[in-house]
């Protein structure tokens, strides 16, 4: 699971360092948790080929003896020299580069920094990424910290020569050399995805649009430097930074993103902690996180397979969780409420009692909701507490002694089998995931409908799941390592996880999937098959789909984690996510359709998966060989 | 890594408890940090098949309300009735047993509980282990903690009788019934020596053997229940442990276990606090750790891949931790002294200057004891220090720039193609592994003795590697949990690790398998086969071999590893652990017949064994399928 720090982590970033004693020791005192370094002095040129320092003997850097191993392994960050460029036309200084490349990358491991930092120019790094590749393969240790600007330096220069008319619709070759996020998309794609590699943003000064840093938000960005002289200067003269600087440093922190502050003290007569008592300011500062968020804490980007409350028995800290919720059994007293309102009218109100049933009953609290709206609304009730997990009985029995007394009959039993002694005016049910139907809840309320009254209510009486197509190196990464050994290697990639998506950007809105409605009075066929087009709108990858559901619990009482109406401060549900097993690469303007099925048979429901635009990719978990649902 | 606590973990069994909540707080009142109390109302009696209790409605136990599930996971744990006995003759008293045990191990992972405690009576347990297997597979998350006699009845039993002839040589058989060791066996063998299963010693007044308890100490304890009627009342009125009792705690708190005490208080005039700081005082007179034990902190049974110095640079923290040692490198130095003095006679000492290499000098630890020892004996020396890792070479460049001067000539190369510019006098190497010959110091001081003089000294000349047969669950299991997807299921069989030896117990003492004599100026095979045989005077299970080395320097000067000779406060190696694929069961009586090869190519270095009897098994590591050692 994932953890957040409680305070801002911080780096400063050092060009050249006569003394790294000294030099750690002040940044320390600064404030700073850590420090980037050159692994070699950059006054000492190498030349590996040809040259007059060819033959220069002596060590080619300082002693790894100057600093214990624990502190190279907890305060460095190394640089790669900044003169080296493996994409070099010029022949000569692309082998020299190669060999210089390689031998600082060798005595950075041999250091035991964690992490490398190097400093990504263009769109040509593809030989880049292939020594990148190399030394991951030969298992180093440390991560890969790729700098990658903000904005191209091309790109702020078509703002100032104005002479060249704006073109609306660059060609795609242009806008790869000018969008930033298409160097870091190479080199990792080319290094497939490996875990190792990490972003680290240059923020300059001007920033790009909302667009593009929403999708850097879904990248591993594990830290941003902030050069000295974008900081402003406020009036009690402390370097501050603008609004829409704060704000983006703000989105980064979300991500606990490290900060490194690099350039000279613009504020001489200040000491250069200032600048990390600001960054400390800006973490202290954050917006309070909603219910949501805090119930979530720990849970970000952490895959978790979906429940079956069918098939396995719910254990007891699980219910538990659920009934925390705060809003999901006010929402369905609420409908019960007004169900029962509807139902019997004033006059009949001391005379009629309903029957109510409630269907999985888990511990009891649709139990305690229903008897609650009952008692709001002035109705009289019995209640049949259904459920087939005999460890919940055995609350609901207790429950039933020392509380809801003969105004509940408890039965364990599978509602599809139950042979009910009468008629239900009401059913309550909750056997949604955050799939919707993925808990097979169409399934047992077909099963249950034969004692409900034609005119009986079902509550819910509808729901839909919801999909949008997702980019997330993160959660790829965690599928990924997800494998079982007793698998094939395909299998984690067709089974859908139910997981808080944090590190993600959505590459679409999320549209409505698949629908079901109780009672189902018709033909009953719980297989589904529909595609979804969704328009693409910036040049991204796909990593997958989050999916959601809503519900509609009574007439328009509802409960949604669909992003763009989700329930405020609903915890019940995260969203599932359903990976891919290739990330793939999408344009701007693309049509990304996607299909989807559920399918049946007498002993399981599975979910198959696919694209068919722009490209078409193999069909994922067919005959659900690699998850299924069991019934 | 494991990790060790910093005071007594204590919990208290509850035979009976009419009030959990009220219990429970009893309990920490009195210092103690769990509680083991039955699942079910040990009066509220379950019959399933027949009988007055079969239709009686309600709940069968408590409600999971009554505690969160936070409490239940850290506080509880649950124990298993004890009149279930799924193996009783009678047929009716099975079924109905198996059906109530059953339903508490499914109740019990509702509840979440970390641990469910049951009682082994007897070697009839086969059908227990199957029911056992089964709630393992169906993937419960508790461990399962196994209750055993240190002694069994029966063998009390035998004490007391005394008209019955001792006899010296009980059958197999016998031998059997009375060995709860072997009740133990059964069902960890049955389950596949699972690692959800560990041991709760219980405790009697009698103790039984040093060999015996020895043998638990390989297994994997997790507790031991102290009756409360073994404690003896000291003159201050304080229940204590005997002697023997107390070195059987202090044995079993080093391996972590934890302590229940079970019974009625017996100092009634004060709290039941008295035990748990009887047992907090047991844990704080632990005699203080040697150097080695607190070095080796966190490491204990960790297993660790082989370093191959020769195919792979170390890496700086590496070389940190060697150079840490506080024997090593003395004893480098005295060897390097006494050769000197032997070499130079003392007129001698102000004209004769000896060419001294050390091969493979690392980051130079050997060049610096070497011209310690030559300012100590007055005696001149030139040192080359020869070393093939490019990045160590920067810290040896350094040392000479800055410490050693112009005595010292650094040499980046591998010793076994270098052009020595002049023969030496004295080669000095640490290419020494845990098993002595696996990090090839053989190949590598092979090649490298051309350049020693006709009567040149290689310190060390003589290396020996030793093998032990070893029990251990514990390193068993975590050799199969280190199955890597990419690899063959039986690969991590087929590895040796290093690690620090701990939950381990060897069946026999080591004994010398190969030897290695430099400089060698013989036919050069560093092929080997040998064969050992080792008596066995337990039943035991053979989980694999623990191997060690011990090499001479010079003359008399050495460095061991090896159990029964380890140079005193030498922490540069740990053990090697070669295992077997599947755990084999040896007797009491057994010869232990170990082949063990080591085989070369031009390429690689590689083990295979076997053991030959009392039973043969597959061949280890066939032509290194799983591993080799890089030349
Ligand atoms: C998602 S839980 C909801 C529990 C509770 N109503 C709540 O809201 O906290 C679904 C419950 O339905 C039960 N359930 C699922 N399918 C069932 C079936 N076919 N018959 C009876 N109970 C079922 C499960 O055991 C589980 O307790
Ligand atoms: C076990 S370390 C000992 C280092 C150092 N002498 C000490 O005691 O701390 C062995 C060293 O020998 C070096 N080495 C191994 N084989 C070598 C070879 N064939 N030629 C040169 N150096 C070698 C390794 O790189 C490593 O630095």
């Amino acid at each position: 699971m994932g953890g957040s720090r409680d305070r801002v982590s911080c780096g400063k970033n050092c060009h050249y360092c006569p003394d790294i004693l000294s030099t750690i020791d002040d940044c320390c005192k600064d404030g700073f948790d850590f420090i980037c370094l050159p692994i070699v002095n950059p006054r000492y040129k190498r030349e590996f080929i040809e040259g007059p320092a060819l033959k220069r003997d002596g060590a080619f850097t300082r002693s790894d003896m100057l600093l214990t191993s624990g502190d190279w392994g907890s305060l460095v960050v190394a640089k790669v020299s900044p003169w080296i460029d493996v994409d070099s036309a010029n022949p000569a200084l692309r082998k020299n580069s190669e060999m210089a490349f390689d031998q600082e990358l060798t005595y950075a491991n041999h250091l035991g920094v964690p992490a490398v930092m190097l400093s990504i120019q263009s769109a040509e790094c593809c030989n880049l990424a292939r020594i990148i590749n190399t030394h991951i393969f030969a298992g180093h240790n440390y991560q890969y910290w790729l700098q990658i600007p903000l904005i191209a330096a091309e790109d702020c220069l078509d703002d100032v020569i104005e002479n060249i008319p704006a073109e609306n619709d660059p060609t795609n070759a242009d806008r790869k050399e000018i969008d930033t996020w298409g160097w870091w998309n190479r080199v990792r794609t080319l290094c497939d995805s490996s875990k190792k590699l990490s972003i680290v943003l240059e923020v300059s000064a001007d920033l790009p649009s909302k667009a593009v840093m929403d999708r850097w938000l879904g990248e591993p960005v594990k830290a941003a430097v902030l050069p000295t002289d974008i900081f402003i200067t406020n009036r009690k003269g402390f370097p501050v930074l603008s609004k829409a600087h704060q704000a983006l440093v703000h989105s980064l922190l979300k991500l606990d993103v490290q900060i490194i502050v690099s350039g000279p003290n613009n504020h001489p007569e200040r000491s250069f902690r200032i600048y990390q008592q600001y960054l400390e300011h800006l973490w202290q500062t954050q917006e309070p996180v909603d219910n949501v968020t805090q119930f979530a804490k720990g849970y970000e980007d952490y895959l978790q397979c979906p429940l079956q409350p069918l098939m396995d028995n719910l254990q007891s800290p699980t219910y538990e969780v659920f009934e925390k919720d705060p809003v999901k059994y006010s929402q369905y007293q609420l409908a019960v409420y007004k169900a029962l309102l509807d139902r019997v009218s004033d006059e009949d109100k001391n005379t009629k009692v309903i029957t109510l049933m409630v269907l999985g009953a888990g511990r009891g609290p649709l139990v305690t909701a229903s008897i609650n709206a009952a008692n709001k609304a002035e109705r009289k009730i019995h209640v049949y507490a259904v459920e087939k997990n005999p460890n919940a009985v055995v609350t609901l029995e207790n429950l039933r002694t020392e509380q809801w007394g003969n105004q509940v009959t408890v039965v364990m039993g599978d509602m599809r089998h139950w042979e009910a002694p009468t008629k239900a005016d009401i059913i309550v049910s909750e056997l949604l995931g955050s799939f919707g139907d993925n808990e097979l809840s169409p399934e047992c309320l077909d099963g249950a409908q034969k004692f409900l009254k034609d005119d009986g209510i079902s509550i819910p009486y509808k729901y839909t799941s919801y999909l949008a197509p997702l980019m997330s190196s993160k959660l790829w990464n965690e599928t990924k390592l997800s494998r079982d050994v007793n698998k094939s290697p395909e299998s984690p990639f067709e089974t859908p996880y139910v997981v808080r998506l944090h590190n993600v950007h959505l590459l679409s809105k999320a549209q409505p999937l698949f629908t079901f409605v109780h009672p189902n009075r018709g033909v009953i066929d719980n297989n589904r098959h529909e595609s979804l087009t969704f328009p693409i709108e910036q040049d991204a990858v796909l990593h997958g789909f989050g999916g959601y559901f809503d519900c509609l619990l009574y007439k328009d009482i509802s409960l949604s984690i669909v992003p763009q109406t989700h329930s405020p401060g609903m915890f019940s549900w995260f969203p599932i996510y359903f990976p891919i097993k290739n990330p793939q690469e999408l344009f701007q303007g693309d049509d990304l359709c996607v299909q989807f099925w559920r399918l049946c048979t007498h002993k399981d429901v599975w979910y198959e998966w696919t694209i068919s635009d722009p490209v078409n990719i193999p069909l994922h978990n067919p005959k659900g060989r690699s998850y299924t649902i069991g019934l």
